[in-house]
């Protein structure tokens, strides 16, 4: 008898698929083999490799061996720790800090170990929610607006809170920026009102800054300097640093916050124990940094951020209604304004524009919805990410840093992405 | 106002600690900062190191950067069950394995998907029951007994599954061979017997095989011999290739069970998202295997076979009874032949024999307790580990293969250890 008739699965996790932009990358994947051109704007990942002298410390440590704390290599932590306090101008300690196998997994462990809900801005990250769901934690979204830069706003979470009975009930409300998918940030005055409201409320934050060292000119600006009590801040090796696969995030908790994060590293000492000792050794180097480092950061900056004004700028001469890029490798466009001449090709969500725009152009993005809007909402995710990154990188260390790149960079070391934007443009203006 | 008078947590998290074998690698490490000698018999980790070639394909991929499929690295997952088809005779394809960052978040993720009580046998190893009690799971503890080797026997599960009113509820029944904490193992009629009572009352297996390879005479025979259909087989780098921090774990399923191992992975895209890739390609090798790897485990038997019966035999001549050690790196004494000398002393419980013993004479074990033993059972685990494996692996590579290592071998490479079960049989003479 086959156990196969007797499947036995917890509710939660019945039908629950693999995140919508892995699926993307497979997809891609798929055509590509099958002899079609993809320009894959669909998966998040960092062009950039990882940095050389990242690299050479994860080959002095390959013998490392032995299991290390729940809550993170020491030096590590130290190093996490003065990253904060040198990038962000916060106080933060080692034994406030939580290295994990990516933030991912540190959301998870969270939202399993705090007792509250959840808020999400949207459009947002494609992971918070089916984490909730796994959970099974009530989620509340909070549908932020185009003409408001896509920003949660003070206002926003105020009539939140203040329109349910329960005034003071546990909550954690994350916010990613800059952000994923549309690449803008919070100013200091939007960031000090949140904080103000959350302060009220008493709302826990999570501030999600794996793309802070992203922001295009380098001037990130964390929460945690005007809510320091109530904020978490999430960082890691996967976007500034090239390096998702290597799996290392960061938590940097407030001293007020040390008992989340001990009960997130006992549960850390039941499930992965802790991170890959080579792969802590080799991101101590990262987060102390260094002059080789910080070259690499604004090398990427500079391409990046030129890059994201030109796609930008070529989207709006089509119609497309778009805002500037302000940081990490994402444009949120919105077709609305070409609702009709969609409509007329039989295109009326954001799923079947990204569905025929792949099909007929090759050009592989993600629609609002996977991102948590409304699925009849005309936007979509394009990260402008397929390029080599180690050749523009290359190319970019040839020109001085005090000066801009050259207008043909993009075109030169960037071509795929610029041409992907051509191809959907020339598609929407059929 | 600080957030920490608002303390929000799940209550099935609320007071839990850090692993008890944690706890007392810290201990251990305190007391010897304070200017103790600390014998090590407490934390299980491997004394060797990881096997050079290994090492050195961690070097070769230190560059891979990408994010790598949830379920592995295809080529890895084509390894591991190239491993068990070969070393355990059975049919396992790649698409049947799935790779996780440590069996021990695989076994979570495991007790997560599937909606079931968990079967454990006591001894165990500390993480099954504290993963079923973050996860709210249901769990049946089934103590097994000294005469029995501390065995699960086919009649122990028969009894616990024809015991309930509701004979076919979805079951998951934990194996742990060669075990934590007892160095014991089945053999082939024990597991054909078990497989059988399992396949009557449709009980889903979960064989931890990760010291499967330290049997030690090299003969390690995995239940899904027998019981193909309802195993899944537990492995990883930790023990045989003593890269316990590396932190990468393997589940081979069978191809009926195809729906649990798909739930998994779609909960691992949401959690860890994959298992960091330079460790993924390094592991190839591993479980590829060659004849230096070969070499090595052979080397690494011989003397934990030498220095299991050596423990095992001085512990005997004291009036302690233990089984001959047959595989990993584990004892489990049990003093209740001395109960009443030592409670003369004022020791009634394995809790107070190991403090007392850890106070007293720097040895550190861990009371049966933590294993899932009743209190006042005066039973402990010792780990024979405290040892510098790369020395002794050393010292054994200059004898053949086919003779025995000399007498003085453990003596002489395996001092601390040796030190300690003296001094252990000392203090209990008293």
């Amino acid at each position: 008898m086959s156990l196969n008739k007797e499947v036995s699965l917890n509710l939660n996790i019945r039908g629950l698929t693999q995140s919508a932009t892995i699926a993307i990358n497979d997809r891609s994947k798929l055509l590509h083999q099958q002899g079609g051109t993809v320009y894959r704007l669909g998966l998040g990942q960092s062009p950039f490799p990882v940095p050389i002298p990242v690299v050479e410390a994860l080959q002095l440590y390959a013998h490392e061996k032995d299991y290390l704390p729940a809550t993170g290599l020491p030096a590590l932590r130290e190093a996490v720790a003065g990253f904060h306090r040198k990038k962000d101008g916060i106080e933060a300690r080692p034994q406030d800090v939580l290295i994990g196998p990516g933030s991912k997994e540190l959301m998870f462990l969270l939202q399993l170990v705090y007792y509250g809900e959840l808020i999400v801005p949207t459009p947002c990250w494609v992971s918070y929610i089916p984490q909730a769901d796994i959970l099974g934690r009530k989620v509340s979204l909070i549908h932020t607006r185009i003409e408001d830069r896509w920003r949660m706003t003070a206002e926003l979470l105020e009539r939140h809170c203040a329109g349910e009975e329960d005034d003071y009930r546990p909550r954690l409300l994350v916010l990613n920026y800059p952000g994923n998918p549309e690449g803008c940030t919070y100013s200091a005055t939007e960031l000090k009102d949140i904080a103000e409201v959350a302060r009220k409320y008493k709302v826990l934050l999570l501030s999600d800054e794996i793309y802070g060292q992203l922001h295009h000119t380098g001037q990130h600006i964390s929460v945690a300097r005007y809510y320091p009590e109530g904020t978490i801040i999430s960082s890691g090796l996967s976007k500034w640093c090239g390096a998702g696969g290597w799996r290392l995030g960061t938590f940097t908790f407030s001293p007020t916050l040390d008992w989340l994060l001990k009960s997130m590293a006992a549960v850390a000492s039941e499930t992965f124990t802790s991170v890959s000792s080579p792969i802590q050794y080799a991101a101590v180097s990262a987060f102390r940094g260094d002059i080789r480092i910080e070259r690499y950061l604004w090398h990427a900056r500079r391409i990046l951020a030129a890059l994201g004004i030109e796609c930008g700028d070529m989207l709006r001469t089509a119609g497309i209604q778009v805002h500037p890029a302000e940081g990490a490798f994402y444009l949120f466009p919105c077709f609305a304004p070409l609702a009709e001449t969609l409509a007329s090709r039989g295109i009326t969500t954001g799923r079947e524009l990204c569905e025929r725009l792949l099909v007929e152009t090759g050009v592989a993005i993600l629609p609002g919805e996977v991102f948590g809007r409304s699925a009849n909402e005309l936007t979509a995710r394009l990260a402008y990410v397929d390029f080599d990154g180690a050749k523009a990188l290359s190319a970019s260390e040839t020109i001085p840093l005090d000066q801009p790149l050259p207008k043909d960079f993009t075109s030169l070391w960037c071509f795929n992405v610029i041409k992907a934007i051509q191809l959907l443009i020339d598609w929407v203006k059929q």
